[in-house]
């Protein structure tokens, strides 16, 4: 397996630690970066995470033996209207974004009779720090990444973007787009919902200095993810606002459930509860859901 | 200051650095150390956290002249009926304790006409790793200690268990037991049994090993306090129950309002809410609650 020439499309922290990753695994010839920021570009060129900048994204892609978009997921039909004109047959387009079923609906409308070329992927490594000055190369080792194919894609281009993951690092597996939706809807996507609630709930309080006062590790942990990207979480959660409000219903029930454990005073019940949680979590964290 | 003997009941991580800090800083000449388990006060001694054990809490107590109870919460009240009747007038008792009410209350009916002598106080310092192993001289350094007196403490009692904690290098600050469960109830009473919600919901469902499978850091970090104790939680939330279900419904009615974001469609809202909770959050980080 090697490209002549990749396109990434959002040179940021994804798009450019993908194409280190490839690069120092000698798997393509050639990186174009395309994105919005030519500051960006500029910084991904002099740090050698692309080879070459293109201004225009149709021209980026043109030549392209394998596409990768890894912008906010809301600028892709733009991106791939861009790109159909003057796709080569043979090249590959595939995605970096959080959620499918919305990219997915966006391809099939401007890719037309051209959507066997997309195989989604969502590789899951999202950091702290972003752009193309946080790119490295070893971001995806041991990081999941889903592929989401289609019914119309070849098995060799499914086949060719699950490689180019796994030679980044990255422990590789498939859903169907719906499936991805549903999970990460319950397990990234409603923690998040959550964490930001409780930070705004406390900003909005008349003693909200003296809550965030005493507010300590716990606390600090627990709301990390609400010092996320509000555009970025405002595009997921509207995305897949369906399953993230199926997964909402079903946490308030739980809350619901254990509220009625504190009012009716039932410490056996919440012991339980919080023992088999800790286990639960245990077992998560010594690999036995791997 | 000085004390010549102070009693540390529960010398676990908070008993045993406070014990630490207090022999570093040579504010004490004897520390006496009881407990449930021998083993554990054995490692006390052993590390020199204590310079000697007692395996009756009522001759610990009698010729102390400061006395720290920092065992769960649930034993406070068979401690302060064993100390009562040999208590040395002199003497100041105070506490460890997560919840203030509960433990005033079973002060009050314990020490009857002594209660003067009880200073309530809360270190904000837990940790992973717990007993006498991990206590160390500087944890509460940075730390916040509330101290929550009650009317009938002298103010040279109030002062010098402040004292201590300062010496220890804790910011010490002063609240009433009813303010000091109020505030705990929402930085960290509520967070937690929000994570013990999550964990258990995902551990309960047909395909949990797939959501414990694609969850990562993100959820790591969210539920880190799900892996706390149950049975120290399960006490916490039983004494603080009527402030924890106050919190409850607070955050129930925040996640209803953010439910109805998302099922109008409404994104403006939600990325305006995002991005105050992240600015709030960022502001907190950078110390301005302080």
């Amino acid at each position: 397996m090697f490209f002549e020439r990749i396109a990434v499309i959002g040179v940021g922290l994804i798009g450019g630690s993908f194409s280190l990753a490839l690069k120092e695994k000698k798997l393509c010839r050639h990186v174009v970066g395309a994105g919005r920021s030519a500051a960006n570009l500029k910084v991904a060129l002099e740090r050698g995470v692309i080879d070459s900048v293109e201004s225009d994204i149709a021209a980026a892609a043109r030549s392209a033996d394998l596409i990768l978009i890894a912008t906010p997921v809301a600028q892709f039909e733009k991106i791939f209207l861009s790109i159909v004109q003057d796709l080569k047959p043979s090249a590959i387009v595939t995605d970096a974004g959080s959620t499918k079923r919305d990219v997915v609906a966006a391809a099939r409308e401007a890719l037309g009779a051209k959507i066997a070329q997309f195989v989604p992927a969502h590789p899951i490594a999202g950091a702290e720090h972003s752009g193309a000055a946080a790119a490295k190369a070893d971001l995806f080792r041991g990081r999941r990444v889903v592929v989401a194919p289609l019914a119309e894609n070849s098995e060799r281009d499914i086949e060719a973007v699950s490689a180019l993951w796994a030679a980044a690092g990255a422990r590789v597996s498939r859903m169907t787009p719906q499936e991805h939706d549903e999970v990460f809807a319950a397990v990234s996507h409603l923690p998040h919902l959550l964490a930001y609630a409780l930070v705004d709930d406390f900003s909005k309080r008349p003693n909200s200095a003296q809550l965030f006062g005493y507010a300590a590790g716990g606390f600090r942990d627990f709301t990390r993810i609400a010092s996320s990207h509000p555009e970025m979480w405002r595009d997921i959660c509207m995305a897949n606002r369906d399953q993230l409000l199926r997964e909402l219903r079903l946490y308030e029930e739980k809350l619901q459930a254990m509220g009625r454990m504190l009012e009716a005073g039932d410490a056996a019940a919440l012991e339980k509860l919080f023992s088999e949680a800790r286990a639960a979590r245990e077992k998560w964290l010594k690999g036995d859901y791997q």
